[in-house]
């Protein structure tokens, strides 16, 4: 039964790349074959309860600008929204959802009306996700936005703050699993520091790492079976955040034996805030084998904060999912749109115009990408360009056989000059664009 | 034997703050007494051969602007560069110096001629240290400018520029040893890539690894028993650097079991250009025990390239060594001046006065720093501030004795309600003006 | 009559800089004379309203941290804030203070209920005034927060909304001149774009001309004495802003013809946003004849938004006082605070420390800016730089009497070899060191 | 001729979208109608001497990489490369070229040798444009590289190195006129400063308005029917340069009375340096009435220096050609790529190859943008969003028929409540992305 927020907006079909029509898709097309798997599967694309049901359009001079009907903090509002929340699902066809405790439930006045509330929510999820054949993707709790995370959640120098921010993630496990999530997210949005001054890095280092594991032993001891990830971000809100980037996440998984047991899941905007390009860390995360899931969104270059805009930029989308489908493609993970239209957007068919653009250009991106990877457009001309440490010299100069003395006492006898050989830079960028 | 080159200008001396001489030290004061020891053995000051002597002048739009007597590439210049360096470091009355391989020699023909050629002046360093007392913190091998580096030099996809590299790394190695060197530096100014296109992550970082391995093995061998310091930088002049910041230098050396034998050597121009600031690199060091010294000189804030300009910023630089010396002062590390004249400042008495003044700031920062851990003026709020954890019950849950369960029926019993408190950022912020 | 709020803290105290008492001043010294003027003619410092009183520290990722007994909004809890408003004012000793109408008045149901509340407070205030002697700097229109702005003020695409902005600055203006305040500012936070695919700048910037035209007129009419200023800020919460920065501002103003009749509000942050050092933009002002006033404050080096934070470092502050200075120091304008305290800040006393310590720090920089001037530190290096142009023949190709032609036969017939000569750089550097 | 540095390369030839030939075009097709006119004469590309021939593919950190047989500073040499540039224009199909003198003649030992070898050099390029039927789209002088122009050339303290800048522009303007040019150029390399602390402002931006105005003067009396370009960039090499961005350019035009004389020339990585977009800057020049011509190129958007690439996004290409086609189009401008191959891409053929894509990417994002405009995609929901303007209350309000008085009475009266609509971003940016 409809809630007519969408007024007479049907189901978003696919109409391929000729439609004008605004409320159509022009590329992504969920059962189309790519590498061997239908595009939907390839994608898992999951939309995000918090940016697309809770936030309000405020900014830092500006506060709420769309005006929704469950914007009240009761349970019959909760249950309105899950109910828009599930018609925009199935209405986009989306297989999957994201969510953290605080978007879906109303605010308890303790853990234990929290916990109350949101199993009653988790329910009434449970029920629409049968309903509708729409799945979690992912839980998470927002240990960020109560003021009483305002020092820290696992971070806090107040150890009471730790015990609710453990309790509060146990609770939101419980529901994950319940709910059938095939993960579970760590967001550390206030696990960093405002000022050094007041600040025992080591200490508050320590006390993440002790959290991460708890999170580990429980995730094993009720059996879930999804992943763990962690999502870096350098900064904002704080000046600066533990899980920085995807090499910051590594060496803390490594420092707290986690390594085999977390992922990461990478968002684009958190990249660019670190200086580096969304493929960067995708490619990183393969390197390192802790590639999860995606946060797809796009970050203004010329904004030095978190946009969080609908990706539009086929060229570069198209670089990420080169690495998505190179390590392999997702188990787990999926694509999470962690986007949300920008505070003028104020109709209600903005929120679907803007996940079909996204879904749409994701879709090429996909395409192109995989094309690609069958034409070996880009690994042919990487093989050959590593071809040199094929041979058994330098295989065994690789594995540790020769010592630095023994490669000097070489380089001399031999006289070894090596020649610089062309990087192929603007060849290969053209290439790719062949295929975007 | 003066060279002439720096005129009539003798030893700088210590003058006292109301000194206008801008030929005087006016805080640096080697023989006074900081924490206990002599404040040249707390700074342990250090000249950066390549930017005082061997840098033109040059930006990307435009050449040499420095005229100096030995900008030619024989081994006559050479030594006349040495003279003249050694004559600065005297009249500068600092400890130390550091130099690449390329800053010193003529580059020869081939490696053989390279070795050759920095032999020679290896020997003519070990007369002039023996003379003056000056002695060597570190050394370093220029693995970047030469054209064969082009493509990296340990992550080059061509094993044979490895093995240059290597070779390369070994002749330094025992320069280094050779002259009492108490570090060996590797900066990699060409680890990293152009773009993704072309480049294997894995197969990069894999070689890195093993290189960096080879050279801990090496100085095992020969008995170095200095340092050996990797100096992060995130970019420049490649897009991206492997050894980006401290968190992702763990990273790597955790990965390659390299975390007890390698330490890093920080600047606070590739801070600023990781995002970070420089006092976080320190902490973030200290708190992973890898602390090991520093290249000090600033980075314009509004420039996004690295200027390395003399440091002159004494509020900033109090913070960077309060922690310093928190982390228990240098201890074969110590104050490099990574840092060059700008290009208009043509004099010969530049090279001197850029030293004092940011010699003078040092001491400034060293002196306030010591002050603030003498006063407890930080730790002591920061003790307070954590004295929550001090609790058998915040230890156990700190030491994995709880469970997300047990913590949650805890939270759950007692009602749990943690009451954020002030992070009184303001005042530390005025504390340490109290010292600066 | 006390409210309370503070406590029992009484009025800060210039104690000298060996006090230790975190509610006393150290430096700032209102009757030391400085230049000729009482320290506080100099500094005429202002606190300002909405950080200080309004802002509930929330953050793009969390809500309210700070728990005021006046955060609601009715006349009375209005009233209550300018008590203890005045209150902060008094204990400071603070000359001045500034408000946009939105911060100090109960939000109305329309134009007529915002003016009717805007005139009740004002009436307050006036009386406020009386009583302690606190003075209005500036007032100013929130013309950005309210959801009819979100698309522009007086560059909305709608003229109705350019006619509520309109009227709304008319009574602000009202209330300013009522007030005795010495200058109106215009801050255009929504005037700007998110995206250039749905903005017609063309229409907006001469809507924005018209707009400010508009002001001018006004402020004639009514016969206000004081200054129309503009503050410029590149972006934030737009992704662009019309005001980028100073040189920005003044295009915009000879464009509309207002150049002689609009200044600016320099804000240090907003300097740092828009790539420039907070000396460049005042600097420019200088040069161009539009220096009005400051919003005093810092901007974290490491983010990229709007941090509003105390400022805190005295040698940055130094050159920017000399520039102050060096435009012949303020007339109608001031040192407003545009400072926020950080959100974890949360106690009463925290809002005096961070205005002390920002205060203090102005006057270390104030005193160390008036002794380099009334020195020549740097005035007279600068006039020997440029000692070259005083001659008549450079005068003359100055003044248009040599064509390209004329200098080009000359350069010719002397056969001109310019000789460049050292910049100083690092020895000015050390010179302004002696001061700060 | 051939002088075989391209080996047996031919002419680069329209092969379609379907062709996978490097060395083919697959989307740029000169005689193709665009908007009524041929691609060629839409685009009007022109290939940058210094990138292409004279820069050796330095970096800071490294020298030399390009061998090519030309690089020595002789006549010969230069006339060797001028033979190679001329097979390259014709090989790609250029209409156009630009340069600089120092690209293209030997540095002489003053300014008459500099003149005569300049000279010596235009006749030859003379002779080669009328073999070839290539044309020169501008001309300009580098007053930044040589040592003389350290401090600036017309912002110099030296008014000897004024006139020297003075003489050799005036020789540009010589070669310019001579070789047919279309536009002169102004980039301000050193007019900028390192620090304020040794920098007279006010007096330098006068020096600069005094010599624009000269080149103006010397532009009619020698009858030089092309247009004066200003590039802006707001910094590197200098630390701040006067021509900031378009907004700052056009203040200074104003204040020294040259709006109506000079243009800009606006490139993509000045742009982003600035913080802007392309698009944007493209759009102010738009809108003030002062665009002129292109550097096409693409920086590295984690990168804070000036990299130069050749450009290949073609979404974002797109929008910089709508602003260009919005504004009428070309007149005396054009598409000039001022984009280098990455230091590493060595192959004579790079520098085929890496135009061939640039060139292409254009092609696709001028047809995509003359469809958007010949569809009125965009223009149509534009004039449709400010439509409210039409009426003729609310051009009165725009013609400054109502005061501010006006204004606010009518405002209370109507009991004016404005009502937001959706800026609809998203629509418009999925729009876009049927077009590209």
């Amino acid at each position: 039964m409809s809630t007519g927020f969408f007024g007479d907006i049907g189901t978003i079909q696919y109409e391929g790349p000729d439609s004008t029509n605004p409320l159509a898709f022009r590329h992504y097309n969920p059962d189309e074959i790519v590498m061997g798997k239908r595009m939907e599967d390839q994608l898992r694309f999951a939309v995000a309860y918090w940016h697309t049901f809770t936030w309000p359009g405020g900014d830092p001079f500006g506060g709420q600008t769309f005006l929704r009907p469950w914007f009240e903090d009761t349970m019959a509002a909760a249950k309105l929204k899950a109910d828009v929340a599930f018609e925009l699902f199935t209405k986009l066809g989306v297989p999957f959802y994201c969510f953290h405790d605080a978007d879906v439930r109303p605010e308890g006045k303790n853990f234990a009306e929290n916990t109350k509330n949101l199993n009653e929510i988790v329910d009434y999820f449970a029920k629409k996700q049968q309903e509708t054949g729409v799945r979690l993707l992912w839980g998470t709790a927002n240990l960020f936005s109560n003021r009483r995370f305002m020092s820290g959640a696992a971070t806090n120098p107040d150890p009471d703050v730790f015990a609710f921010a453990a309790a509060t993630v146990k609770t939101c496990m419980d529901a994950t699993l319940k709910l059938g999530g095939e993960n579970y997210v760590l967001w550390g949005g206030r696990e960093g520091y405002e000022t050094l001054l007041n600040t025992d890095l080591k200490k508050e280092l320590d006390q993440l790492g002790r959290f991460v594991n708890m999170v580990v032993e429980y995730k094993h001891k009720i059996g879930f079976k999804g992943a763990i990830l962690i999502e870096p971000k350098p900064q904002e809100p704080t000046k600066h955040q533990y899980d920085y980037d995807v090499a910051t996440v590594y060496g803390f998984l490594k420092t707290y034996g986690l390594e085999n047991e977390v992922k990461v899941n990478i968002e684009q905007g958190h990249a660019i805030l670190a200086g580096h390009s969304f493929e960067h860390e995708l490619a990183l995360a393969n390197a390192y084998g802790i590639f999860g899931s995606i946060d797809m969104n796009r970050n203004d270059y010329q904004s030095g904060w978190d946009t969080d805009q609908f990706p539009n930029n086929v060229p570069e989308m198209a670089l990420a999912y080169y690495q998505v489908l190179a390590g392999g493609g997702f188990k787990t993970g999926g694509t999470n749109f962690d986007s949300k239209l920008r505070r003028q957007s104020l109709d209600a068919e903005d929120l679907l115009i803007g996940h079909i653009g996204g879904m749409d250009c994701c879709a090429r991106g996909l395409r192109a990408a995989a094309a690609m990877i069958e034409d070996k457009a880009l690994s042919g001309p990487l093989d050959a360009r590593y071809a040199g440490w094929n041979s058994a010299e330098a295989q065994k100069m690789l594995k540790g056989e020769y010592t630095l003395e023994d490669i000097a006492a070489q380089v001399e006898k031999t006289d070894l000059n090596p020649q610089p050989r062309s990087g192929k830079q603007e060849l290969l960028e053209n290439v790719v664009n062949r295929y975007v």
